[in-house]
């Protein structure tokens, strides 16, 4: 029996919402109104103020940024569905962020009890990935992978070309179990 | 140019003394005296009476255990060198114990300030890391993996066979750089 193609599937923005934490703890301390669509594929430290720059990215680094993050839609389902067919690998650049691991695991635990700790990576370059696929928001991450990345669609990446794309989870299940 | 080789490397017993730190703890709480020599290719959890197997078991689950481990001689000298001609990954199975992470980040930031948070990995399942070979102390990691598993000598696995071995990191270096 041939064994199973490996998809590895990164968390921030792509199954976990990040983005909305981040909006609103820069809203709140700078009395702004940057919604999502204010990014037009942009990141978002480009588009704040650049005074505002190093704030902005420091709330990832402090404990709590990743705690009780939003679940994207039709996530859990699909990778699911996905599991009957492909070995699944959560894979994220936790690395960056040493106050994210416990938040990161315990999030996996609550809201992913279906992929078991052994198929969760907190890693940095993805280099180190022997998958077939990697579902991923950050095309920057595709740089050193070996397989295919697939761009997960979110308003910071918007522009980028030259990737087969997704725009949400129900596109991952056409694209993989049709 | 070709691409360099990729190491990935295992953390506990092979750059990090876990099994001082595991005798220390378990002849503490039970009066015992063993000592490495005693395993004789066996894990530890087999040397003790069968009775004490939970609470053996349970230590690398507290908080601080993987705090202030003791280096493995010759280890940063030789993965120095090892980094002039390869890739190296730090590859550890963080992923059973969820009270490890900032430990075992911490360590890797204290005694290998070296390695770029880029090049730690903490997994499960080994197979998922692209690398061309992996010295573990766990022939159970070779299972998946799709390099070689070169095996490290640690006194719970001497009687394992079918694998290179080092058993130290000057054989390391010898197997490497020579």
């Amino acid at each position: 029996m041939p064994s199973r193609q490996v998809i590895a599937i990164d968390m921030d923005e792509v199954i976990a919402d990040a983005l909305t934490r981040h909006l609103h703890l820069y809203n709140t301390e700078h009395k702004g109104s940057v919604e999502p669509h204010h990014l037009q594929g942009r990141p978002l430290r480009e588009v704040v103020p650049p005074e505002h720059k190093d704030r902005l990215l420091a709330y990832a680094h402090e404990e709590g940024f990743f705690k009780d993050l939003g679940v994207m839609p039709h996530s859990r389902e699909v990778i699911r569905d996905l599991q009957g067919k492909y070995d699944i690998y959560i894979a994220t650049a936790a690395m960056e962020f040493r106050n994210s691991f416990v938040d990161k695991y315990d999030w996996m635990r609550e809201h992913f009890p279906f992929i078991p700790w052994s198929h969760i990576v907190f890693c940095g370059d993805k280099g180190i990935l022997a998958a077939d696929y990697l579902i991923d928001d950050q095309v920057k991450n595709f740089a050193t992978f070996k397989g295919e990345g697939i761009l997960f669609t979110a308003p910071h990446n918007l522009k980028q070309e030259g990737y087969r794309r997704v725009s949400d989870w129900l596109e991952v299940r056409k694209m993989f179990l049709s």
